[in-house]
């Protein structure tokens, strides 16, 4: 492979869940960096659920992937080439590097990684991305108190594992939702959670009742549709919802429907309220020395799910999200 | 009339639409004053939308009316006896009194009117409920800036209507939603808004893009449905929608369905709140101060649609608010 880059191109916009044919792997040359840039050799690449959604036409909070692009995607690696005074041959970095195992970028959007404190690929899980938006998704949107219930969908996922975790660190009562058995009692067990429920199984309305005796005060959102139709009627007065993202509708072909739930929004007071991590940009410092004191303390357990197969192996791995086969912040290498 | 008063009692819950069965229109002696007591006769009640919602059973912000209970309205009367040291004959008052010609009363959120800056109907409109609701729910919920766009709907109405115009006097564009040409020149000509689309007329996302050239920063959301469905892609990243009612589906005999907003609050990170005016109660006077003195320098019309026809029209009566065949806050003489 020394000498060429492989990289996942998106071929066609998919419709519904991604498909092999809408992304064409392409081998090229190695490309060489030049005056102030420096070449990476990435390692691990972050899928995301955000990406499904990046793929389609139309307005979004970033512009979607072109067709014929790179695959956008975060990554980290290490530099082996630069003409750049900042990046030296060796150093560990992350950015916005897309799906291939060359990357040459100018520095911009990158950070140095200091894989003394945490291996490599945590650097594009619990603390990059995924953890930063739990941190800011539930402390500056959701406003946790101490002593109150929050739940949180996902919860087995990178951002959703995360959220609970520091939920605990801030005296509130964690209860997770998860599918499955095994994922439900990796998020009590592994991840020190309250409680977990499986929406896979029977009621989820009535276990959600028991695990939460008290109510709900926050429901940090990723999944959206009947998750959040059953949560919305347990919500305490003054409740907030943090929308940090829909995954159940990222391969919707139309617009999904669902009961309306502005009546809890108007009875109990409550506040929806999206947010982006990039809107907190310029604290991302803050949440990361935070999320690296809590792991080194052992408040707070960050799990990958790395999977094989290289660039190749890309929309397989990426499905993974949407059909909830992973465990942990899913990470492919490559 | 006299020595006798005139209530009427909620006989049955209704479904659907307010139908004359379900209230039984009683005469029953005039009530007397006790020790620290003071009798007000009634002369206009306020309807409030809100009011079809605490005739169902269930969980609200105010518990439901009960079988057998006298109407609960905001009504505003002349006090006709006393044995309260704070009230004497011919003071103003208003109040939680019902739906009947006279109540007797401890003093217990009632306020004294000042009749020599509006008339008797108006402290129960404009300078009443609907007045605050409307102050509170722009100004502490919605925070508009100046150069804003504010959208409101059911903006002929008594919430509505000051809404628009408090967004005027805050520096903001105001377009109001409501139905049928006539309201909607009420709007315009009368109230003062920047411009008014009528959702009785085709293609409402159309007219609202053209009203709005700048997107929608904060929409005053009084109705719900459809019109909901249509605003929420217009949204402006960071939008504001105050929750403050939701006509539409008050009166429905199931839970209403409709298009999953979510994704627009998530990618234009809106904020949807929902709020009680009574969450705001220790700053009332705040409100009417600001609301009497913007309408005494003539910044602010307050418009009262008074009915006729006493106690036993108030089903009628009430059910113009649903079908909108009111055109200003809705009044109904005793």
């Amino acid at each position: 492979m020394a000498g060429t880059n492989r990289m996942a191109k998106l071929a066609q916009r998919p419709i519904g869940m991604v498909k092999h044919e809408d992304f064409a792997i392409e081998d090229g040359p190695l490309p060489e960096p030049g005056d102030g840039e420096f070449r990476v050799k990435l390692e691990y690449v972050s899928l995301d659920p955000a990406m499904r959604p990046w793929l389609n036409e139309g307005p979004s909070y970033a512009p979607p992937v072109g067709i014929g692009d790179v695959m956008r995607a975060f990554s980290a690696g290490i530099v082996d080439a630069s003409n750049h005074p900042d990046y030296r041959e060796g150093d560990a970095v992350s950015g916005l590097f897309g799906v291939q195992q060359y990357a040459v970028s100018k520095g911009q959007g990158v950070a140095k990684l200091d894989t003394s404190l945490a291996p490599l690929e945590r650097w594009i899980g619990g603390l990059g991305m995924p953890g930063t938006t739990a941190y800011f998704g539930l402390l500056e949107v959701g406003k946790p108190k101490e002593g109150e219930t929050v739940v949180v969908s996902a919860a087995s996922g990178a951002v959703g594992g995360i959220v609970g975790q520091i939920a605990k660190i801030k005296g509130c009562r964690a209860v997770g939702i998860a599918g499955g058995p095994e994922k439900c009692s990796v998020v009590r067990d592994e991840l020190g959670f309250d409680a977990c429920v499986d929406y896979k199984a029977d009621d989820l309305s009535g276990q959600l009742k028991e695990a939460c005796p008290d109510g709900i005060d926050i429901y940090y959102e990723n999944v959206g549709g009947v998750i959040q139709d059953t949560v919305m009627p347990l919500m305490n007065q003054f409740g907030r919802i943090p929308v940090c993202g829909l995954i159940s509708a990222y391969n919707a072909t139309k617009p999904p429907t669902g009961p309306n739930n502005m009546r809890f929004v108007l009875v109990h007071r409550l506040r929806i309220q999206g947010f982006i991590v990039f809107d907190f940009a310029d604290r991302a410092q803050e949440a990361v020395d935070n999320l690296g004191k809590w792991q080194a303390e052992g408040k707070l357990v960050m799990r990958e799910d790395v999977r094989e197969g290289g660039v190749e192996a890309f929309p397989d791995v990426l499905n993974l999200l949407y059909t909830g086969g992973n465990n942990g912040k899913l990470v492919l290498k490559v």
